[in-house]
């Protein structure tokens, strides 16, 4: 399959290091937040804290939900995940395993746009 | 005194009560917060937190700091302060021993408010 082309496995495949990547986020999200509450003895720490879930929200926002619209909606526009797999990978919440059955070129170019 | 006029004994008893109220409201609010921790095991139960937070924020930023830049600026208007103690007294941040030393009709216009 080309660069533009995503077959069905590719698909599920994509679908699949997609929810991965959302789980390990949001998780270490939850485990951070627990650790820094751990600390928290006055009010500064707390709206540090806010200002952090603030941050992360947005970001996570952006990253999943706007994918998972566009997922579910009609554009089914697998292309740009290419850009957002790089990311993630670069993050570490993608291992490369788990992009497996993915084209090679489409491997590739995550590849290398994970090292940018 | 009148319930315009504030002495400087009326000012250190409103500065004390705006004090220990800040103090109950916030460190209320840590304990919550270590609280509702416990229970998260996913991530729409962080932003849960993360609104909870927002709305807190909101609330102390407005309630207390504000208060504050009014006491350390040039307007030093402590006549507001009423209808603020009075809410601090129906939420039980602010306990009526707290008041004592203010004038009777300043404490009674406190009181009275705090019931509406």
């Amino acid at each position: 399959m080309s660069e533009n082309t995503w077959s069905a496995i590719e698909k599920t495949v994509a679908q699949e290091a997609f929810k991965k990547a959302y789980e390990r986020e949001t998780n270490d999200l939850i485990d951070q937040l627990s650790e820094k509450i751990k600390g928290v003895d006055n009010i500064d720490a707390v709206w540090e804290i806010h200002d952090y879930l603030s941050a992360k929200r947005h970001q996570i926002d952006g990253r999943y939900y706007l994918t998972m619209q566009k997922y579910l909606g009609q554009e089914n526009d697998y292309s740009a995940l290419v850009f957002l797999f790089a990311d993630l990978l670069k993050e570490k919440w993608l291992l490369r395993e788990d992009l497996s059955g993915l084209s090679p070129d489409k491997i590739s170019k995550i590849s290398a746009l994970s090292y940018l």
